[in-house]
C-alpha cells in the first residue's frame, strides 16, 4: 500500500520512438490535499479511484490505495471534483529493467512533460534515458493534485 | 446514485426499545467539504467508502456513491483521515413502512442524538414516532463531516 517512484522532467521528444503505448488519460480530484489526496480517473474504458496519503521527507513514496469503479460512476465521481479537470496523454517506455511513465499534459498545463520510474525501494539504480531531465521528486508543484489548481501556464517562474 | 432523506432530533430514548438491531460505527472523513465528502466508514466486520455530492435547495436528497472495502484497507485509510474520527451507536427501527436510523454520538459530539429516515421521493409521507422531535434536515452543522471538525459540545448557539 506504498508506492516508491521517482519523478524527473523532460529534456527532447525522443521518448516518443521508444513508447510501447501511448493512451490518454481524464482525471479529477475530490481532494488535492497532499495529506489525503483522492483521485478520480478515466482511461480508455478503464476507471480508477486512488487515495494517496504524505510523501516520506524524500518525496519518493507515499501511501496509495486504488480500487477499479464503473466508468459510468467515474463520469458521475468526475462531476464532483474540484476545478480543473486534468487531461494528459501517457506514453510507456520499457528502459532497461524498468518502465518509465512519460506524461504530455494538455490545457493550461500544456508544455509541461513529466516522466516517472516506479522503483521497488529508495536506492534502487535504474538506467536513465537520454531524454531524462531534471529531477523534481518530491517539489508538490509537481503533484498532478496541484497542477490541478495551480496550472503550469501560470507559474511565474 | 441519490439518496433522499430526512434528518430530526430525538426527544425521549423511548426508541431503544423499538430498535432492532445496534451497532458501532467508527468513521472519518477524506473530505469534509459537502461539495465533495469522502467517508471511510467501520461497522462490525464491514467498511464502506462513501462519496457524497451537495444537497438540493431543501437539503433532502444528495448524489451518493458507496462502495464496500476490505477492513485493512479501511483502517489503513482512517489513518489519513482529517481529525476527528467519530464514534457513534447506530439503532435500526421500523417504524410503520419505514426504517430510522437512530445515531447516538460518543466522545466530543456525546448528547447528539440524531434520526433519520430514507424515501423514494422528497413528498413521500411517513409515520412520525412519538420520540422523534426538531427536523434539522438541511442543516449543515449537523452533517457528520461537520460533526468531525466542529463538535456539538463546542456548539455555542
Amino acid at each position: 500500500m506504498t508506492e516508491t517512484e521517482r519523478k524527473f522532467l523532460v529534456k527532447s521528444e525522443a521518448y516518443k520512438k521508444q513508447a510501447h503505448t501511448r493512451k490518454r488519460i481524464v482525471q479529477g480530484f475530490l481532494n488535492t490535499d497532499p495529506r489525503r489526496t483522492v483521485r478520480i480517473r478515466i482511461y480508455g474504458n478503464t476507471a480508477v479511484l486512488t487515495v494517496k496519503g504524505m510523501s516520506n521527507e524524500t518525496g519518493t513514496t507515499r501511501f496509495e490505495w486504488e480500487r477499479e469503479i464503473g466508468l459510468k460512476e467515474a463520469q458521475a465521481l468526475l462531476e464532483l471534483c474540484e476545478k480543473d479537470i486534468l487531461e494528459k496523454t501517457r506514453f510507456e517506455i520499457p528502459v532497461g529493467e524498468h518502465l518509465f511513465e512519460v506524461d504530455e499534459f494538455h490545457g493550461l498545463n500544456k508544455g509541461l512533460i513529466l516522466a516517472e520510474v516506479e522503483l521497488k525501494h529508495e536506492n534502487e539504480p535504474f538506467e536513465k534515458p537520454d531524454w531524462l531531465g531534471e529531477e523534481v521528486t518530491g517539489d508538490v508543484r509537481y503533484y498532478n493534485s496541484q497542477l490541478s489548481k495551480q496550472a503550469y501556464k501560470t507559474w511565474k517562474n
